[in-house]
């Protein structure tokens, strides 16, 4: 079977992956309202595209923090990708690198931080951190995502509760027992609100993740795109403002920089891409992703990003 | 099967009960609208969670007219108990005494005042009113309860009439021959607009609870969240405003909060509880509802009830 | 099988007629969107019911540009009654006579106006006339009804063009070869916009009855429960105003004079009617609706139809 | 089967096309989110029929750019006619001649301009043109074109990206190896915004065509109905404006001469007619929506096109 979209892929994690796994990647907060929400609210958006223009040279390139990659689509922080495939983080840091994006590594990696590096030496990647109450067991992860040149510390902020997902309640779900959980531009995710926008600039973060962590934590909260403008409003520029949740094609990618996103990260599809076959299956994950993204600029009359703006899209008659 | 959520209850009791009983708890009135929009009003909410705040303590106390109970959800009034468990409102009695909660006992119960006293000695119990004609047995009835340590009155205020339930006119529905039906702040029941919640203070209630007795009287009501709002706008605060209807979540209690209920009871959902265990199912049914709705203030930043405000809510774009 | 509600009495219908009379009565024009949306249209509109009055005593009565009926739920004009019944329009006519209401013939009945007059001398009826190019048979027509004893005269406005029902085209249907075609106050029927209404009124009219021959004719049109507020503003009380497509249920009768009808008619229910049981059939339908409609003005804490106005209902925040 | 309506064209040629023809010509880009909004825009807009008027006589002819077509539907631009019959776009100028209306060829067209103009030397043709880099190419085109007789030159904005249509890559869809791709008021095709209709206008066209490409090339876009009324307000009467995209019923049509279209194209519905019987089959189609058309017109009160305007219509509540 040919892969031609994302869904493809999540087709074929359906399919291979043991239910229990499936379910643990699926699964939201309690009816799953917000998990589904994500990605009906980009049905809701529409585009004004522009056509008279030359496109004859498309350029897909956007600047993280002073670090370019090679379009804005980048990996969100998921935990155990040993349960996807054999290699893991190990194969999600090499996909990164070699479609030159950047990847937040989960705070609930089944790799090293140190194996991550040494897979993928030249890649730009960032910490994820959910803070301990032993804060001394924190600031050591920390220390050591920074030896081995992580580049960012993400900070999730709405935790240490986990949501309710019932499926994994109901399958008692838990890791297999050899696998472990294994730093600094300073990041907040799970920011949903213009209260907690700006809280966190005065905290002196240099950018904000619009998160609801794909539905699994709250279940009646917002779709992050619904969000995103509500942030892009308050920080006005100040920091930069990212979103994950919901993107399934390069369309939804641009929605979401036209509504402000400085880049997206993708979370279930990347494990999709690693259930199918590893480093490869990844990279073909993000390839699509790219190629969709190019194609949409192409099609709405946008050469670079810098050219994407509000003006691209309004919301659906219906 | 575990019990997860209280849709499992929903459908333990659907397949155990005689299909004549299913029919008429689960009945609504005509085609059945105001009952299903009571649930699906709850979609249209949308939270506004903050998440940049110390959640180490959570605290979901309230207080419904100077008595405290451990979380706002009660048992709404629903007749007839013996149809869900052998011990009917004994039951009730004693699972809303060991979760330290209020219930509102029915005109139509299967035990007497004295049984259900009896059971659960410590219990905060409200009495249920319908307004006889026969002003003298209403009389008694509110005497025998006040007696028995009953300590609200709940008037209800839209009948004699009684909603077009079709499945119950096609089963014939009639109680088991053995069952028969058996005091005093004043709150008022079926309060659905403005004008009514005035004239209803104007009489001195204490509080009113926004009910459309499940979608079982009038069908094209409102559903009961949806009327919140108007009836909460009114009083101003100079009465204690409840609701019931809809409820199956936790995340549905923290809504109906943030829109002004200072308290929520549940109706079908306690006779669920009922029909698994008796006593116990119905202990399960409320300790999923408190961990649910504890867990709901956690994801959303509130440490306790008085933090719960309308600028917790959105409606949504959809 | 009890007939508890007008659904029962469609689903009868449907099983018992011949195919092609059934698609023939049940048909929509084209897309039959807005045969459909006659009914949706109830759905939006929500009831704001008052429930803190005396309702010991319920008045279902109305007058019909002077004629009292007993409840406000006539007969609408739909052809070829013979189809549904062998009694054809005389089982119609003693009906509408037994349950005290108007009966509006149509042009197209399978019963002469005498025959129908015969079988139910003491009815209140209004004869329903396309205009013929051919003006001396309309003239002769009006003339044979009132002289039958009809009290007022409907004019269909907009005709003489067929509606494109694609069932009638498939099925090639014709009428029997038996069957033939057989007067006044004015009442001009298939007013949906307020030029019209404007324009009928300068032509004398003392009512109008907004309708879409329950979308047969023109596909695309608006639901008439959404033109009702437009021509009843546009009247102000100058003329009567009725309504005809998609009266199910008795709170779709208090929804209609809650937006300002004086009185709706049944097309399709009463068929229905006929065929389960002619005469007999026809009067259940009503006796249902008016069960119904008593019930909901009860509900909503209405005595007589004098206290239904505007601020009964409200259009759903869905 | 008798042919009653569009949808049975569109039956039959899904029946009786090859799978992957059928794919080539139904398919839309990504998710089909445009392809099929196309049609339901329609569903939300409601007519404003107006019903007193003198309706014996319904003139539906038009005129674009000067030329007088019989009523307001012509072919859009299609590939690769030979796909639904042997023919190809011989039988398809045949049908327009044959039906007095307009066919604009397109570039991908499987037989030459002057096999066109031979097979119906008095129809009234535009030509379609994708400006290829190779200039001198294009101009070969457009003189031939010319010297065939077109009298229009269609620019088609939107191009030379190839949106992503799923199912033709799965298929690997290609055109069989004996099909090759075979001039002049200017008309631009593929604006859906005031700022290209403004550009557009300052570039010198005479006429813009809203067109989304029938949803094959931006997924996300909007609805061409949803855009007509924003390029006809920012056009202002200066030049004609016209549209494709959904058009399946004459009341569609309608619809869309009320919201300031000049003429309609239909595209997959002139291929569902040629693969039912070429020639003959496409003047089904064409017959169909004239007589779908006129019948619309009567029933709205409209007598001839000039009657049509924005106050026919209203969007629906819902």
């Amino acid at each position: 079977m040919p892969m031609i979209c994302l869904s493809d892929f999540e087709a074929y994690a359906k399919k291979h992956l043991p239910k229990t796994t499936w379910e643990f990647f699926a699964g939201g907060a309690d009816e799953c309202c917000t998990r589904d929400d994500n990605l009906l609210a980009y049905k809701r958006i529409r585009f004004r595209p522009r056509v008279l223009r030359d496109m004859s040279v498309i350029d897909t390139r956007t600047i993280l923090l002073g670090t370019e990659i090679s379009f804005p689509v980048g990996i969100a922080p998921t935990g155990f990708h040993q349960l996807a495939c054999s290699d893991g983080e190990k194969s999600t840091a090499r996909a990164a690198e070699a479609m030159n994006t950047c990847y937040i590594t989960s705070t609930y990696s089944t790799c090293t931080v140190e194996e991550i590096a040494a897979a993928a030496p030249n890649g730009f990647r960032w910490f994820q951190l959910y803070i301990h109450r032993n804060r001394a067991l924190s600031e050591g992860l920390v220390r050591r995502a920074e030896a081995a040149g992580f580049q960012g510390l993400v900070l999730t902020a709405d935790l240490p509760y986990v949501g309710k997902r019932r499926d994994d309640i109901r399958n008692n779900f838990q890791l297999p027992p050899h696998m472990t959980v294994k730093n600094f531009e300073g990041v907040f995710e799970g920011i949903l609100t213009k209260e907690d926008a700006d809280l966190a600039m005065r905290h002196g973060v240099q950018g904000i993740i619009v998160s609801n962590h794909g539905g699994r934590q709250l279940d009646g909260g917002p779709a992050t795109i619904d969000s995103l403008i509500e942030i892009v409003d308050t920080v006005q520029d100040r920091v930069e403002v990212y979103l994950d949740g919901g993107i399934r094609t390069g369309s939804d990618v641009l929605k979401a920089l036209a509504l402000g996103a400085k880049c997206v990260f993708i979370g279930r599809p990347a494990l999709w891409g690693l259930t199918y076959k590893g480093e490869e299956g990844l990279r073909e994950v993000l390839q699509i992703l790219h190629d969709e993204f190019r194609l949409s600029m192409a099609l709405t009359g946008c050469q670079n990003v810098s050219e994407i703006g509000r003006n691209l899209v309004q919301f659906s008659k219906l």
